[in-house]
Formats: structure tokens, C-alpha cells, sequence
């Protein structure tokens, strides 16, 4: 490979063009080409970015111009697209989560092992300036021992639902919100505290149209002790917030939605504030980032330098696999165990 | 009875100075008498308040100039105390929760619908102006249709609580910081919203070195459907906060804690966001109430209109019984309705 990642995108809809743009701030990535079945779209999406295109998915494994793809299509092709393109030698930074099934996040953490590409899951959160700086509190242990985590990730995308979409259809898309919302957070609390041990959810459907849930809850006991919640509506006012309840300090980040999409601009519409056991709140000053920029380097930094990600398959497997012990749960109405959830045959080193 | 209501303190700890504080502040009631075990506590209470004190709650009892009592003794002391005023006619305050035993609060229950006294229960943080407002909006439909509601009530009193407290002793208080601070977001939740119909639960004990869980986290789906959060950390900093996460718009009501013993200047020390679905944030500026004063109040209006109170014995157990379903769920790993938890006999009228 050269210097800089060549990448290419697969799958062109609108979150292509989040990460496209976020390839444009690095310096360590080029766009080089583009596949989507549309040849409008391929078409459009090549000029905006001035990049070839290829005709079909084969094309564009073929080209020895191609060094890793950016993988945005719907959830449940993701595992066919990175099987074939593990397959051709490409490395991947694929959306999270994933994929939908557990059986294809397995087949992927497979290929991925067996052919030793680099894989990045496009866990943005944990990559906020904010959540970055959490981290940092905790391993400085200004917040001293946590008892309590709650998140929340929620917009309004299910009013606007209509059944033909694949994140309105239940099969394609289990969970709704909880798989397309909720596992980022998943993700943020498996990073700052760890694995989760086992999870009590309640899903409901109330204002949506779709056939899909609407609002998702879930109460993650950790491995390492405190009780995280998980909430995210589909069909509210939007939010994002972390919550950290520590026996030193509380931290709460919030996060303005209407900035999410804007990687340069999220960080600095965020507020890190920090609740001192006793004594009175402060602002912390966050050094912005740009959550989608700095997922693309780290997939080009793990390449140079022959490594894993920071975020690769058995990460996203983890937090899918807690996306479905919840909706067992909820399912079910009982405490399920991670351990209950985790396909069999799971690769050596992911849990349990 | 004469036109204030005269009231007289039992149980003359923390708490009774508080509520004694906010006596001072009304127009319609006087504090006239009090009684504990402890003489010392009785003679300095009697100074400070510049009121009789009574040698034993018999004597207090027969006191005719005594209308009403504010009952602050341990939780499982609340029914033998309010039996016996109810029997003597008294009306009763009596601090939240109700009792700590489902038994206890159906014989409170019944005890005064027999007799007919005013009870009212000290679920103050309804009375916040941040829960007044939030209920007037939602009434409004300022809100639009709500779908998640999330709730935290947190303090570090855990880390203090020795084993020869009644709140350290999980006979005497089950559930700890469930019982003694979740239950007020019970209320608040059980005001705006309307009853539970289910829960899921999970506790812990992590950083406590007594025998109660020390951070409590319930999922209630409540009978008008959207889903509740309730939060609880009893090893942290503080934190009190109520949100609402609606289709035309979030609420977000937080109070600063150090203010919560203080009814006059807890709303001055309470924010209320607004997140419209879309727009700009905004802060509602709350007209001051004072939570203490007001519960009081209505005890003296309800007793003077010959009317119920807001918060009778009703609403009370119905929040108990919550408390209950909570812990059955946390110990038996399953989702509870709350109609499996309801006392056998309970009052018609009462659910389910």
C-alpha cells in the first residue's frame, strides 16, 4: 500500500457521506473509488468526491488500487460485504453495529481472524472528546468508585419510519432503536468499565407506525460491579447523554444531537460536566476531536503499523451480543445472562 | 378544631427540624406540641420551637389542643404511631415512604379510612415547581406523546450508615436508597403519568459496609405505556433529576441536592430544560414554592374542607407496593406486575 489508506465506499447513502467527509479531514486516507448497485448514486457520489466508481462489488475487490473499503450498507449485508472483501485482502471499517444476527457478527469475527485484515466498527462514540475525557477521569480516579452509569441516545427517526425501510422491519432490523442507538452506548460503558455480565430490558412500541420497537430499556449489571442503564427512544426530541455516579464525583456529558452527523463540530456542542461529592459543579473544557475522522485513522494507523483496532470484530460482537441478551430479556421477562446470548463457537479470547 | 392547625411533632430527629422549619413558615398550622423517647431530645425540641412537650405519646395523644400529628420516627414505626393518633382521632404528616412493610401501610390504609383522619404522606418532590410545571406542560401537550420517562435520586449516605442505624438494617429498611429516595420519583412518576403496571429490577452492594443494596435501578412500564427509569446510588455524589422524553419535546428538571432539606430555596436551586424536538434548548424560569409548606398546608386545607389530601394513604401504599415489586424482581430475576404484589384485602379503590 501507499502512504495514505486508499479507501473506497460501499454502500452510498446518507451516512456514506458523514464518513466521506471525514476522510476529506484526514491526512492519512484517500477516497479512491465507490460501488453502489444505483449507478445514480455511484454516479453523484463519484463526482461529489471526485472518485472512480465500480460497476459491481467484484470490480471494485479487483482493483489493487483499493486498500480497505467503508462499509455503510444496511446492517444485515454487512456480513457478505466484508466476507468478500476479507477475501480479496481489503480491510474494512464497517458501521456499527456489526451486523444484526449474531450469526453473521460471528462469521465475521471468523473471516476477519482467518484472513487478517484489519477491521475498524464504527463505534463513534467512544471517540468523542467527552467520552475520551471520562476515561481519563477514571484512570486518574478523580471520580473515585462508580456505582451507577445511565445513558441515553434517542431522536425522532421512527415517526418518520415507512415499512419499506429496512430499519423498520423487524427482521432486518431487531430492536430498533436499541440496535441502532443504544449500542453505541453498549459500547462507550464496555469501554470505560468493561464487559457486562447480564441485563433486565423493557421494549415497548407506542407512537411508531413501524412494525419495529420505539423506546428500549436495559439495566446492565458489569463484571465490574456498578449498574449501568441504557435508555433510547425513537420517537422523541433527541438526546445524548453519558452519566457516571462515582463515591468522589458524578460527570455528565451531554451531547447536542443536532451535531452528530458533524464530527469536527460534536465536540465542541458537547458539555462535560463534573458534580464533586459536596461541592459545587464545574464546566471541564473539552479539546475537540472528530469522532469519524479519528475512527478512519485508526483503521489507517492499525494497517502501517500491523495491528489491531481499537474497535475490531470481537468489540462490536460484544456489544451485539448484549443488544440481543436484551431483547431475549425483554422477550422473556427474566435477567438473562451475556454468557446465555454468546454464539457457540465464539473465537478463542472473546468472552466468556 | 381552631382555625390553624395545630400540630405537634413525633420522632424529633434530622428530619423533624425540617419539617418543624416549614411549620414555621406557614400561615395555617402551629406547632403546639412534641413527643420522642428521649427526654433530652423532647426538652430541646420543646426550646426551640418554643411548644409543649408531652412525656409519652398517651399523654400527647389526649391533648386536646393537639389536632394533628407530623409522625418523622423510623418507617417501620410509622403504622403503631399512626394507628394509635388515628384511633385518637388525629390527623397525621407522616414522612414517605408510608411504612417499610406492604403489611404496615395496608393497616395504615385501613386504619384510617375506618376512622376517617386526614392523612398526608410526605411525597414532597411532587411539590416541587419543577413537577408542577413538568405536569402543567404535560397537560398543555407541550410535550406531545411521552415515551420514556428517566429518574435519579442519589446521596452518599451510604458511605456513612453504620450498622446500628435502622436505614443500615435491611429488616428495618429493605431495598435502602429504593425505599428512602427512588420512592419519591415513584410518586412524582405515579403524578405525572399514572400508575405501574410491571417492573424489572437490579440491585447492588458495592461500596457500603453495611447490609442494605447501596444503588437500586428499576424499569417500570406503567399502565398509560411509556417506560420509567428509576435510578438510585446511595454511595455517590448527589443528584436528583427527573426527565421526560416526549414527540414534541424533552423536560429535563434537575435540583441541586444540597438544597433539598431547604422547601424555600430548593426551587431558586432548580433547573428546568427544555429540549423542543428540533429547536433550541431552553430554561423555564420556576415561580418558587416550598415543598414542606405546601404538604403541610394541604394537610391543614384537607382537614379544613373535609376533603382527602393529595397524597393520602392510597397513593402512599401504591407507591410501597412498588418499592416491593422492585425488590421481588431484583431477588427472583424477573419482570413483577404489580398486581402479584399488592396485599391480599386491600381498600377498594385501591389497585388493581
Amino acid at each position: 500500500m501507499t502512504e495514505r489508506l486508499r479507501v473506497a465506499s460501499v454502500g452510498l447513502g446518507r451516512w456514506a457521506k458523514v464518513i466521506a467527509g471525514a476522510v476529506q479531514r484526514s491526512s492519512h486516507l484517500d477516497l479512491v473509488s465507490c460501488f453502489s448497485r444505483q449507478e445514480a448514486a455511484r454516479t453523484e457520489f463519484a463526482g461529489t468526491y471526485a472518485c472512480r466508481s465500480a460497476a459491481t462489488l467484484e470490480e471494485l475487490l479487483g482493483d489493487p488500487g483499493v486498500d480497505a473499503l467503508l462499509v455503510t450498507v444496511p446492517n444485515d449485508a454487512h456480513a457478505d460485504t466484508i466476507e468478500r472483501a476479507a477475501r480479496a485482502g481489503k480491510h474494512v471499517f464497517v458501521e456499527k453495529p456489526i451486523a444484526a444476527s449474531l450469526e453473521d457478527g460471528l462469521r465475521i469475527a471468523r473471516v476477519v481472524a482467518e484472513t487478517g485484515v484489519r477491521v475498524m466498527v464504527g463505534h463513534s462514540a467512544r471517540m468523542l472528546a467527552g467520552s475520551r475525557e471520562i476515561k481519563r477521569m477514571l484512570g486518574a480516579g478523580e471520580l473515585g468508585q462508580i456505582a451507577l452509569v445511565e445513558t441515553n441516545f434517542s431522536n425522532d427517526r421512527a415517526l418518520e419510519l415507512t415499512p419499506d425501510k429496512w430499519r423498520a422491519d423487524p427482521e432486518r432490523n431487531p430492536g430498533g432503536p436499541l440496535m441502532q442507538l443504544a449500542v453505541h452506548n453498549f459500547d462507550v460503558v464496555g469501554y470505560l468499565l468493561g464487559p457486562a455480565a447480564s441485563v433486565v430490558a423493557q421494549t415497548a412500541r407506542l407512537h411508531t407506525r413501524v412494525q419495529v420497537p420505539d423506546v428500549t430499556t436495559a439495566l446492565v449489571r458489569l463484571d465490574s460491579g456498578p449498574i449501568a442503564y441504557f435508555g433510547s427512544s425513537w420517537v422523541s426530541a433527541a438526546a445524548y447523554a453519558v452519566r457516571l455516579y462515582g463515591t468522589k464525583a458524578n460527570v455528565h456529558l451531554e451531547v447536542d444531537f443536532r451535531y452528530w452527523g458533524r464530527g469536527d463540530q460534536v465536540d465542541a456542542h458537547s458539555v462535560l460536566r463534573v458534580e464533586p461529592n459536596g461541592g459545587d459543579p464545574f464546566l471541564v473544557k473539552l479539546t475537540p476531536a472528530d469522532m469519524y475522522r479519528d475512527e478512519l485513522d485508526e483503521l489507517a494507523a492499525a494497517v502501517r503499523e500491523n495491528r489491531p483496532t481499537e474497535v475490531g470484530p470481537e468489540v462490536g460482537l460484544a456489544n451485539l451480543v448484549l443488544v440481543h441478551a436484551c431483547l431475549r430479556s425483554a422477550e422473556e421477562g427474566r435477567e438473562v445472562r451475556l454468557a446465555e446470548v454468546w454464539p457457540s463457537g465464539a473465537l478463542a479470547g472473546n468472552r466468556p
